[in-house]
């Protein structure tokens, strides 16, 4: 099951909002479509979000090709704004459309060879994700001890990042690894990606699970010898703090009390180094009716007042360790992060 | 909108798990339909499901009023176990049956007098209800100051109890005494008993809230200066530990790790002065369709193992305080609560 596919200069994406029930793909033929997709969640994950928004690039400069070259670049760059302003939270976005606009803004002799740069660096960045993705597991698989009792929250797996994801990454490699592991599924509300697409994602790998309410996690680390909480993130700072879907916070909060180690798991382009702590992180406010309703069907008095925050912030110093593609960075976050990740990005 | 009836000899329990979408009444002339009503919830909260267990004594005297009068104490025993084994975990339910076991085992000189202190019994337990509810709430209101922003979680209203409710008559008071409050609601998972009936409740009296995902309870308590969580109880042991709805034993380490009270407010009849500690109690675990499906509607793998406890234990030393009908109670419990309610009990 491919999360994305690009066919005959077409973008699919598989509609995450239906799984598990119906497995359908998005055909998208401009870059509009794909900013409708990214806002409605039809393809979420951080790191799968920095890669569809690249190759909405690429569909952009199809549609513009018939402009003169200036042109076209007015184009492209104002297609790139409204693409970055898809979604406020997940950096990756930014960053990968960062990289495409640095691609549309360099010198060109034709149409052609810009339409080719665009095309040639979205496709890098997908395959560089599907690294990421095993350099993640690679990394974070030492700290699954044999037997362990993994408690995670939200979706990270292939369908969060363009290879195995992140979190799930590293799930995966310590189960391919003849780890004995058993995990433990958030269901995620109000859109459980935890329950419909966790579950779904380890249903297909084999990997023993339980799917657990979100309120039920305090009562599953007293009462079931949880080894370690890991999660992945949408945008990470120079402090450590980090951004992830809501109820990340909390779980810190409670791995903390319980004596379990926390783990966050992201690809560099997850850490902006532009911001030094969580204070700066825009938090993305979606609509009450996520809460009020489930499937069309009211839960709630349909009038009544909802806060809905898409994402909350994990204070670095609740984070025992942040695993990426470059390693494991250990605290002190605010030296480790800049020694590990400063140079790789602006390349 | 009465959460249950008595009219012609007959028990009609609002239907619960059919709210806010529609108001229906489950018509009970024998106590079997009660226990399904129970073990359905379509009555809960444990204060009522203690005053619905009573009433369906009355029922059951009823059903076997053609009898001679040791065979009606056998089938009332009889209906008293069954009855008592409807749900394992709030005491109420245990304490009213015990109460109405005592009436069926004393000395009658026909099968009316039997009946009628039955009924006299069971109507006392109802009445006495709704008075606990207004004591709670009177000893409860100096603790909520103005202004208050107060977190609470699963229903403790008039859907809970036969009056204005435990956790949610305290509100009530604060809201009704003129104070300016603001409540954040959880949802409560899996079955939406903060949505579904607190919100209901809270709308239909006018008390400003904000509806919240279980998950979002942590990111609300860094953000939103919450002044205090509030929640009821099904079971407090000698120590002070109460089995609340699953997410409570979370919310207290949540509010520990914020510096927020945390209270427990509960009528004398769900402390268990038999258990010394949480250790003792009895965690009901119910069907894994519950997380699967939401209305009918499959969410997850279906056949995906799923943990599903519906109560978890918050240790004493989480507790701030628990209100009760004789007042507050503070630590350390063990002192305390059986100095406050040691006397009340097997009166």
């Amino acid at each position: 099951m491919k999360q994305i596919e690009w066919k005959n200069e077409k973008l699919y994406i598989l509609d995450q909002t239906l799984l598990p029930l119906a497995v359908n793909y998005i055909e998208c033929t401009d870059y509009e479509q794909v900013c409708e997709a990214i806002k409605k969640l039809s393809v979420r994950g951080a790191p799968l979000i920095g890669v569809t928004a690249s190759l909405a690039i690429v569909l952009a400069s199809q549609q513009s090709i018939a402009l003169d070259i200036d042109s076209m670049k007015k184009y492209l760059l104002n297609a790139a704004h409204d693409i970055r302003a898809a979604r406020p939270t997940a950096v990756n976005l930014m960053w990968a459309v960062d990289r495409m606009i640095k691609i549309i803004n360099a010198d060109y002799v034709s149409k052609k060879t810009l339409k080719e740069a665009i095309r040639n660096e979205a496709f890098e960045i997908w395959e560089e994700d599907r690294q990421l993705c095993l350099m993640m597991g690679g990394h974070g698989l030492p700290l699954i001890p044999d037997e362990a009792v993994i408690l995670t929250h939200c979706n990270t797996g292939s369908l969060a990042a363009a290879g195995d994801g992140t979190a799930l990454s590293v799930i995966r490699h310590a189960h391919r690894s003849g780890k004995k592991i058993h995990v433990y599924v958030d269901e995620t509300r109000p859109l459980l990606q935890g329950s419909r697409l966790t579950a779904w994602e380890l249903t297909n790998d084999g990997i023993p699970f339980t799917l657990i309410a979100d309120n039920m996690a305090a009562h599953v680390m007293r009462t079931k010898k949880v080894s370690l909480v890991i999660t992945g993130a949408d945008r990470i700072a120079l402090n450590g703090d980090s951004a992830n879907k809501i109820g990340t916070y909390g779980l810190s909060v409670l791995a903390k009390h319980h004596g379990i180690p926390f783990y966050i798991t992201a690809p560099y382009s997850t850490i902006d180094l532009s911001i030094k702590s969580g204070n700066e992180i825009t938090i993305e406010e979606r609509s009450g009716d996520e809460v009020r309703s489930f499937g069309g069907i009211f839960c709630a008095p349909e009038k009544c007042r909802v806060y809905n925050p898409a994402f909350d912030v994990t204070p670095g110093e609740l984070i025992t360790a942040i695993i990426t593609d470059k390693g494991i960075i250990n605290p002190p976050y605010i030296q480790n992060i800049q020694a590990v990740i400063g140079g790789l990005h602006g390349r």
